[in-house]
């Protein structure tokens, strides 16, 4: 069975059915965090830039984040940009890469221009992030070490199913071999303001490749395996394993904190041991996957982007105070550096072990001479409620109190309106 | 010097420099074929769902094939995929792709929004066509053979060009960088409605990739570079060589029959020597590189869709008709097939031979003992008023009596609204 067959059973028997609990009330979460990370995004120079395009590109029956309307395309290529600019939103590490800020904008976008209730843009962007993301398993790592970025190539695969439960589609056969013809994206755009139009683009394409399947236009039955030789994948088909009944989705990693998703984990696990024990550590020792050492390992941060990036001035920070947590304005205080801070960050070594996993990172705090060891992984279940919390409060940190709340009364009563006056404010 | 710098380089010196009137005037024919190809796609299913799609995207300042008006990247789509409907638009064989079907539409659409004079668009089309030409050639027969289609990855370069000339832009680095991100398009959709698409997807891409840059988003500078990797490019600098002094554009080659372009230059070769001698010959035997055994030679066609990958049909048909030429209604008069068309069918071998370009045919024709060899090169320069003749009987025999001479009367004289008139007729 193909890669293709397996989506469009998938689609078939689940367009419809009824979906399971867990599984939608982590797209609810993923929907609050959406709108947290898309509004922090308001003034950000590449969310600007993306919104200006879009709305020169005439009115629509779609919303635009912070006002305004485009045709869905386009709307879905803005918003997924508006929604990326911080890179403050949800990641699958499994997928490599990042879901909601592909599969709600294309989702909504679509919903919007039909008419679909709150619970079909929900199922839409469901059954959107579980196709990316069993598509991204399919390519697999090679995809992305070549150099494609899954969000984007994935994504659009993802935003196709999207697009196509927001519209109704009897199948979605027709819109993923268009899609799959579509599928561009590259990492080397990291860095960029591409980077952030590699998740909307991967909006847009889902959405557009359903809008051309309404038209009468289909690609060929062969054309998402043929990614398999022109976009190095990997023809994981284990990938699929069980979709449709495993929600593979649910996975997804919210960042608590704004910075680098490969710091995460040391950072939990620094808060839970600086938290046990008042007074900075004589000595820290941060092990990680080698694969993070080239990301987040910067080792003499020159500002508060680059220390985003640095493990041992994250931890520095952590250190001054008590274990409570990383914000834009502490990062930003920390320069210039002074020789307290340098002083920490002296203390501290970093260390790649092969063994420990990817989402994971220990550390070991000594204290005169006594050594504590913390581990942090972030694919372990958290309590939805202790997810929600913490997704509030980070809501509380970006935009102040009571907006996230807001957001997440919408969520709950299921308001489309309301909800969407959240989007355009 | 890397491709981009090659690339920018070249758009600095020729955005506003004389360019030399052969690479103009072949232009100027390539607009001509163009406007024939595109008119005579009116009614294909393909092309009416290309265009149904664009016409629900909203008005905007671009002209549609035959009729109505769109934003112009929605515009650059459609009359792409139009002018590539019938696959009887030109092509450039060391480019391994089709030329004027991307970079017109998108020199075209993004000119009329912009007020660009008939002079800057075809500026902003030659210009294009050598950025396409050239990046193909450095793409290589790697990135083709593995399952690209340079149309439509090259050609989004070639278009992102194109529409930074007609918007007059002073450099195209941040355009080439966003359609690096965007390259995309698969040989895996040939047979399908994505084939002429993925002309469309070319063209809008490289028109996208400008309003966006217009708009303050750019992308890497290792953007196109990375294609070498992740798009199994060849990295042939040498496709860069001499560029803007030489223009290898005017190497491309227009269909002046409506089949296979593998076919054409056997049909060259059987017209010139059954011309020279009345009756069909007793055996004919057909030359031709190997590479185009798998392409064109059906032994026994179906329909007459089929027909035209068919060697040993074609030479058939121009059997019967004295070598007169290739035509649709001739074509669709060739089933269900007669004895008599089997039995000169039967005359012919097909011999495939690495020691012949790919762009040249073999034919010796043999009557009662005595066997003459013809052959026909493609790429071989024809006299620009050959040239010119050969289109406007293209022009009638595809669209009735006159249209094309006005189209040229139109194109010479220069005259950018007379042009548009017959696109939107």
């Amino acid at each position: 069975m193909s890669a293709l067959e397996k989506l469009t059973a998938f689609y078939a028997s689940q367009k419809e059915a009824e979906l399971p609990e867990s599984a939608l009330a982590i797209m609810r979460l993923c929907l609050l965090d959406w709108l947290i990370v898309s509004r922090a995004a308001s003034g950000d120079a590449v969310a600007e830039s993306a919104l200006t395009y879009a709305r020169s590109q005439g009115q629509g029956d779609a919303t635009l984040f912070f006002g305004g309307t485009a045709p869905p395309r386009i709307a879905a290529l803005a918003n997924g940009t508006v929604s990326h600019a911080l890179d403050y939103d949800d990641t699958h590490f499994a997928h490599i890469g990042h879901v909601s800020t592909v599969v709600i904008p294309a989702a909504l976008a679509m919903g919007q221009a039909r008419g679909a209730s709150f619970e079909r843009i929900l199922r839409a962007a469901l059954m959107g992030a579980e196709a990316a993301t069993r598509t991204g398993i399919w390519l697999g790592r090679d995809h992305y070490q070549i150099g494609f970025h899954q969000t984007a190539t994935a994504g659009a695969i993802g935003a196709a199913v999207a697009a196509s439960v927001a519209a109704g589609l009897p199948d979605a056969r027709a819109a993923l071999t268009n899609a799959a013809g579509f599928a561009a994206g590259l990492k080397a755009q990291f860095g960029t303001p591409m980077k952030p139009v590699n998740a909307g683009m991967a909006a847009a394409n889902g959405v557009e490749a359903v809008l051309m399947a309404e038209a009468g236009l289909f690609g060929s039955e062969n054309a998402l395996e043929a990614l398999n030789a022109t976009h190095h994948g990997e023809a994981n088909m284990r990938g699929f394993d069980g979709i449709g009944e495993a929600w593979l989705f649910e996975q997804v990693t919210h960042k608590f904190h704004p910075c680098c998703h490969g710091t995460h984990a040391a950072i939990e696990a620094m808060m839970a041991g600086l938290q046990q024990r008042a007074g900075a550590p004589d000595h820290v020792q941060i092990t990680t996957h080698p694969r993070w050492m080239s990301v987040c390992n910067k080792p003499t941060p020159s500002d508060h982007l680059e220390a985003k990036f640095s493990y041992k001035a994250l931890a520095a920070l952590l250190m001054q105070n008590g274990g409570q947590g990383i914000d834009d304005a502490a990062l930003k205080g920390l320069f210039p550096m002074s020789k307290d801070t340098e002083a920490l960050m002296a203390r501290i070594d970093v260390v790649a072990d092969e063994s420990i996993s990817e989402e994971a990172t220990q550390v070991a705090l000594t204290w005169g001479g006594e050594t504590k060891t913390f581990e942090h992984n972030l694919t372990a279940p958290l309590p939805f409620e202790t997810r929600l919390q913490k997704l509030l409060s980070k809501g509380d940190a970006a935009l102040g109190q009571g907006d996230a709340a807001r957001f997440w009364s919408a969520i709950e009563a299921g308001d489309l309106p309301a909800l969407l006056t959240e989007v355009t404010k």
